[in-house]
């Protein structure tokens, strides 16, 4: 009664919430327009996403202004880092499985 | 304008469709029941994620007799190995990047 993939949160698993950690966990702060353009994301679709993850507290937003243009920059918190460090535990420990197998007949 | 995710198949990086397939590629074939304890999921949940599989080519439903008792069981197809070795090649990719980035000041 035990897989790796049970230890898998769904906020971050998501394919592009993962997709958003994994760039962000990376600096100390992401511009919203250079995620956009880096994950392939409409500007709704990242905002929808961006929102599950600031509602679990693994991101905070914040705008401000770079010049005269309007800015949103997304981190990671504490407990975002916590929770993609959770999810790549999960994912290797998965892999290692897979390593470890000895491949099914076809 | 590239990243690892945009690379995952939602079919098969859905967390426990992901585990379903990460089972069945490990043996010619899995049992129904075995699926549902091993992976801790309800009837009515594995079913559905087997449907969105089958639907997708990437496992076979086989149902047969073991004595008297009816059993179901799953075998993952050509197409279902391809598919999940795509999903472990973008994990990798992605662990591999993250295990190469510089962390970010908390």
């Amino acid at each position: 009664m035990s897989h790796p993939a049970q230890n898998v949160d769904d906020v971050v698993h998501q394919r592009n919430r993962l997709a958003i950690l994994a760039v962000v966990q990376e600096a100390p702060k992401a511009n919203f327009n250079f995620l956009k353009g880096t994950l392939g994301l409409t500007q709704g679709n990242l905002s929808r996403h961006l929102q599950v993850l600031e509602d679990a507290g693994y991101v905070a937003i914040d705008k401000g202004y770079a010049g005269r243009r309007p800015r949103t920059w997304v981190r990671i918190t504490k407990e975002g880092r916590k929770a993609f460090a959770g999810e790549v535990r999960a994912l290797r420990e998965l892999l290692d499985r897979v390593d470890g197998a000895t491949p099914g007949d076809e």
